[in-house]
């Protein structure tokens, strides 16, 4: 069981000066001496923050998860694009970060990444290039994914002309999906192509089964799911002649199906296997708690890993809003918008609300609509909100939300901010 | 006519170091001694350009609009945030910068905007000081808004502990819309209350008639959006006796609506008329373009204004992304996704397409999809699409394109980069 001290050296602390930028959202304006920050008083609002200990509970559950399945994690950085977040999980015993272009690659790298699997279609000269930078420069191993000859010869002319070596994984994908070889035929091909190669290696096959969906409901999906999972290791297996890694690469898993996916890989001894969930470390109270909830279901069903190793993913990410206007009976003003939160998957859910500077039971409250800064909400009740009351919302889908800001507060104690983390989307 | 020299001077010129952070996306990574970046080879894609020419011409279009219209403008910064082009407002003859938000407001005094309009509600003592901040230190003219006895309140308290005078306008608003008082009565009532607090004054009436939508098509909307702003400025002219300002201010106009607006402001002699448009100057191919084909139209019928200066504006900010899977026939995967690129919308558009560093006439292609890192296309034709090839997509809503971005190249000739934009969201 990992039970690492998670270091967080390199958070924001505050205390002697101000780091933030100009106009940064979310941060202090002015010092405070003991660098403690109320999220009802002393930060200018709307504020993202991450509630430090869901934080660590999440990473620690996702490698605890890996470590009893026998597969290495490479989590997506994808999700958060913090450096510091990085370095917590690798603290914590993930294998490398994943990541889906190379302008990602290069703040994995800073963040200490050792290996760096990009689950992508790396193209044009400048990206290629990129890549080519930081094996040279940086001492790290990068495994960027091919579906075509066209990029197995892209990279073998570039890579020959810096006289560089590159690990290619093949993207193996799925009828009416998105990237990837459509047949084991095709990847078959393209491995033999890149094994002849002077400057290429052959290192696996890759996949995202993110993109199945089935059509008769989740047994279905999870049946397609597995089948393809099975076949997409029964081909990496197969081709283990093709490459020069003593155990060649399979690895696939978003953060809805990893539990799936890692079961299947348990099948495999001669195989590097390895899960790149990303979404779990922040979580969600949306689409990623529904696909949550899906894998401990499944879990109780076969008594396996995820509710053996006990406990849950936690909902890490709040965003603190002022109620700014109450203009109608019943219908609320929020000051928080597109540009501060995730739409795309559901709106903010209201899940706390303080009065006063006190926190007061939360009446029932629907999102309704979302513009570029503000939040509408509705509610029954007479006088339910009030100019001046502050909201935290949970939100649904990380990724989107996380990008919309450059510091991202950390609660260590609920509503106090000490620290931040920055991101670079 | 507005025909000042347009000052880019503080753009970004890579010449002699890269000022970029680690890991920045659609920047170089190298440095070039012409300073002459291709978008085809030398640049990471996906990039987000903006075409200069189109935005100098935008920038000087709607400041002739007003000029000839006889209506200040105050363009809202939300859109761009970029302290460049917020330069370039103001050097073109703006009466100041509007914003969201007092972290906005922050960007736009070190733009050097001496003028700010905060069309929104202000709330939190975090934000009421910092507002407060600019206005005692940067020596700047701030006006927020109010639509609540509790708001006005609030500036009095913390405007008098600091013994600082702040100018209200009171935001007036639509029954269904957004904030701002729902009556005449309300408003009176609310100035009444700023004229006798010690530590405000009452600047104006402000409102945002975008959120007025006709239930019998763009007619009745029409003559919705007229009715209630002649009603906004017969209100401001009646409360005239309570502001100290020689001429209250009345503000209004997103980028749908503002000729409507700037032409009922013509029927006013006694007020400080100020329209705030902020999405023209980027402009895009979709609800922008839909909304200024309905201005132009109206002008057409009318003789207006906006048909009289001449010339329209143009979408200015393209986004270049590569094939980079073509897995099925007739279908394209771009590494283009949520994450660079607004989708609230329209999807981005395919308008140019390049091969082997060559302009290629564009076939037919329907995105049709997006994630967070691709966008779908599809196609009829047979090999319409290779790896490899890149495209330029137009977008829609380009608040939420902007957002994504933290360096925006600026095109001064098609398909080459020699200087970039910084935004600040």
């Amino acid at each position: 069981m990992s039970d690492k001290e998670v270091k967080f050296d390199s958070y924001y602390h505050p205390t002697d000066s101000l780091p933030f930028e100009q106009g940064a959202k979310g941060v202090p304006l002015t010092l405070k001496p003991d660098s403690r920050y109320s999220l009802l008083s002393d930060l200018p609002l709307p504020a993202a923050v991450v509630s430090e200990s869901a934080l660590i509970h999440n990473a620690q559950w996702m490698q605890n998860f890996s470590d009893q399945s026998g597969v290495n994690l490479c989590p997506h950085g994808k999700t958060t694009m913090s450096p510091q977040l990085f370095n917590m999980q690798l603290e914590q015993g993930a294998w490398g970060i994943s990541v889906a272009s190379p302008a990602q690659a290069q703040v994995a790298v800073e963040a200490g990444a050792k290996r760096i699997i990009i689950p992508n279609q790396i193209v044009g000269l400048a990206n290629i290039n990129a890549v080519l930078d930081l094996i040279e420069h940086k001492g790290v191993d990068i495994y960027p994914c091919v579906d075509s000859q066209y990029l197995v010869e892209q990279w073998q002319e570039a890579a020959s002309r810096r006289q560089l070596t590159v690990p290619l994984l093949i993207e193996l994908g799925i009828a009416g999906g998105r990237c990837g070889c459509r047949s084991h035929q095709q990847v078959k091909a393209l491995a033999e192509d890149i094994a002849k190669a002077t400057h290429l290696r052959f290192a696996g096959v890759e996949f995202y089964e993110g993109v199945i969906h089935g059509d008769h409901g989740e047994d279905n999906a999870e049946h397609l799911v597995r089948t393809f999972v099975k076949g997409a290791v029964a081909l990496a297996e197969s081709l283990i002649d093709l490459s020069e890694l003593d155990k060649p690469i399979v690895t696939g898993a978003g953060s809805a199906w990893y539990d799936v996916v890692a079961e299947e890989f348990a099948n495999t001894q001669d195989l590097t296997t390895i899960i790149r969930p990303g979404c779990y470390l922040i979580h969600d109270d949306g689409i990623y708690q529904d696909a949550q909830n899906a894998v401990m279901a499944r879990s109780q069903r076969d008594t396996s890993t995820a509710c053996r190793i006990g406990g849950d993913l936690i909902s890490a990410l709040v965003l603190y809003a002022h109620v700014i206007s109450v203009p109608e009976t019943g219908k609320a003003i929020i000051g928080l918008g597109k540009r501060d939160a995730a739409f795309d998957a559901g709106l903010p859910r209201a899940v706390r609300l303080y009065r006063d500077g006190e926190q007061h039971p939360l009446p029932s409250l629907v999102s309704t609509n979302i513009m570029d800064q503000h939040l509408f909400v509705e509610f029954e009740q007479a006088g339910a909100l009030k100019v001046g009351d502050v909201i935290a919302f949970s939100t649904s889908h990380p990724c989107l939300t996380f990008d919309k800001w450059r510091y991202i507060g950390v609660e260590e104690e609920t509503g106090f901010v000490t620290k931040w983390l920055d991101t670079y989307f």
